[in-house]
């Protein structure tokens, strides 16, 4: 059965990315010249869509497309182009708090789902730089403080309550991606399900006990229904390390196609369980001579340092005067009021906290048995010392989830990491 | 300044409802005869609309239209008219799980933002009925299964998240009334406002006590946050005695113009709270030889058989099969998972119980502090009784929404109520 496609929308080509640019003019002055001084180059990596990257003699921008199926997969697996939609609506929120932290939106095309962005130069994505043992000096601090803007930026603390209702309004139409999060975050990687596949056979009994522990699936099904049913604000919705890309001085986050009001704890926990992942992933790439302790210790800094950046941030703004229509600041004036809604706050912190860890646990299972996999474990070549190290990501990933209330505090899940090292020998659970 | 309204749009008179019916012919038909042998009255005793009942040869017809300001205030305060849109909106997606619990709605007009419906006879307002010491031997099974079943139907257990994402977006529009209740009910009374009045001098005290009460503000900050950031079903939105219409043998929910997707125990806590507030008004209206022990105990009977009816139903529909994308069956299929979902079913009922508790103290607390009072207690003509009652009321309000796991069952309620008629003898907190 052919796909469905919207009048207008054609999948673009290297030689009609050219043509498709000079109808905008604000894409023709940063590139220079004409459309026949321009090239373009397929670059996309990820699983949906294309990604062109075009130079100019005067400079350069990227072209993002929708496909209307999984690339990954292809054509035997639809998926709507609005996507692309929500990706540059989110890209437009997010500005409103965190502009250098985004790249800079030129255009979108309503006809062929096409973003025109900023290409970001000579940034990389943070997940090939963190596998080879890269360290990045301005990551935490820079995502700490994203974090605590834009998730607080669009809550009830700083949105009136309109405002907030017609942001997730829009959004709610962007179902067909939660639904892919649904499905293969909460549910799949817990049941038999042919999208799944793990190291095998080493993690085969592993899987199995998971698929066999009622009080992970319990912890996954809570958080399941966290991510239906709490829209506290607009999350970016897939932020891993493959969603950021840096240099030593400056970080961005790209591809919030995911994008949904949902619960806070569930950008954080994305990327501190892959920050996690990619910690315990580093003892598979150290060998003779090249010790990974350092890139692993610095990762885990890292985790920590955005942890208690957003925290502190995240606190800051409020306490600077909410403008939303939560915890109204009319009613907590004298003495005991602020010291009331200091505590308040510090309690909504540390149930953000506690979201963040369980979803940073169900980040780090999917991650293992589930349909998509992450090269920080993928491309350790020896399946057996591979599959050690996704039983120590195991681990701490039902910890988190399961006895989530052992870590009060992000250095006690950092110290539970360095212990799993020593205390997990086998592919057991 | 003129009010802004829509083309098309007038605000009838019972002289023009008859020819606006004449052209509905599913009206026309119900009504029998002819335009000319109709009567329509004005019978409209709400803060914001108006309402016709129209009677002609073979039947009769009830028509809601929404007036561009609160009628109660005047033009001075308006308010959008597409919260007529909203209700009858709700109605429809109400009438899929508890049809036989509604008025019939017979016909929406876009222009005039006006319903039509079944005109409910010889059903009365609950309030009134209740005020005069009547009983309702239906009501208590009836709306425990209407809200278990409008509740349960609209929840992320019933539904697919796609199709509850498209009714979040469409009723996420309704902010405005939604705004109403944020400030009437969670916030305004807990401070000095304008809008707000008691039963003076006899509350002064109280209601300063109230103001400086910082546990009690928290509590109500916590609850409004729930009610801005927790859409887990399609509420009623306003679920007082006021919005239900009773016989001996039948009930029916009316007025959802306050429709929003929101927490579970909103509707449950607005329908218990008025209830309790009714139970401890009571004796207001008790005089030498009219004892309302009898009455005030049916009372508590509705309101404890509403709880456990809404409860015991709730959980039936849960069992019977999720067919929502929340807890998926498939991950508890053995006996462990069967028994562990069940703890958690239980659970999270628990935890819809305590937010019932809570929502129902802030609905009793607006009533007596807020802008918006109930006969149950206006009524009553001494106004030292009557601060009495309602001193009561703020008492079991208070313990309801600060110390509300007290409460581990609803006949501990009924009891703590019992033990304020005695206990409290003085208009003090």
């Amino acid at each position: 059965m052919p796909l469905a496609m919207p009048d207008g929308y054609r999948i673009l080509t290297e030689a009609q990315v050219p043509a498709f640019l000079a109808g905008i003019p604000t894409v023709a002055e940063r590139l220079g010249g004409g459309p026949d001084d321009w090239r373009a180059r397929e670059v996309g990596d990820g699983n949906m869509n294309q990604v062109f990257l075009v130079h100019g003699p005067a400079g350069s921008v990227c072209v993002k497309q929708a496909l209307p199926y999984l690339r990954v997969v292809g054509e035997g697996w639809p998926l709507g182009l609005k996507r692309a939609w929500f990706e540059q609506m989110a890209l437009r929120v997010q500005a409103r708090f965190a502009p250098d932290r985004l790249p800079h939106l030129i255009h979108y095309d309503e006809m062929l789902f096409a973003i025109v962005m900023e290409a970001l130069t000579p940034h990389r994505i943070l997940r090939y730089g963190l596998v080879e043992g890269l360290t990045y000096p301005a990551l935490a601090a820079q995502m700490g403080r994203f974090l605590a803007e834009t998730l607080y930026g669009t809550s009830d603390l700083a949105l009136p309550a309109r405002e907030k209702k017609d942001l997730l309004g829009l959004f709610a139409g962007n179902w067909e991606m939660c639904g892919l999060t649904e499905t293969v975050v909460f549910t799949e990687p817990y049941m038999v399900h042919p999208h799944n596949r793990w190291t095998s056979p080493q993690l085969d009994g592993v899987a199995a006990a998971v698929r066999a522990d009622t009080d992970w699936k319990l912890a996954a099904s809570r958080l399941k229904l966290k991510f239906l049913a709490s829209p506290e604000a607009l999350l970016h919705g897939d932020l891993h390390t493959g969603s950021i890309m840096v240099t030593a001085e400056d970080t961005r986050v790209i591809d919030p196609e995911f994008c949904l009001f949902g619960p806070i704890g569930f950008d954080i926990g994305a990327l501190l369980g892959n920050l996690w992942l990619n910690a315990l992933a580093q003892d598979g790439h150290a060998g003779p001579g090249a010790s990974r302790d350092a890139s692993r210790e610095a990762v885990l800094t890292a985790a920590e340092e955005i942890w208690t950046g957003f925290r502190t941030r995240f606190l800051a703004r409020w306490r600077g005067g909410g403008t939303g229509d939560a915890y109204p600041a009319a009613l907590f004036v004298d003495s005991t009021g602020t010291q009331a809604l200091e505590a308040e706050r510090q309690a909504y912190l540390d149930r953000v906290f506690a979201d963040a860890l369980g979803f940073a646990g169900a980040k780090i299972t999917r991650r293992i048995l589930g349909i998509s996999h992450n090269m920080d474990l993928e491309s350790i070549a020896d399946p057996d010392r591979r599959a050690l190290c996704e039983t120590r990501c195991l681990h701490l990933a039902r910890a988190l989830m399961v006895e989530t209330h052992r870590f009060g505090d992000v250095t006690q899940v950092t110290a539970a990491l360095r212990s799993l090292r020593t205390e997990v020998t086998r592919a057991v659970l």
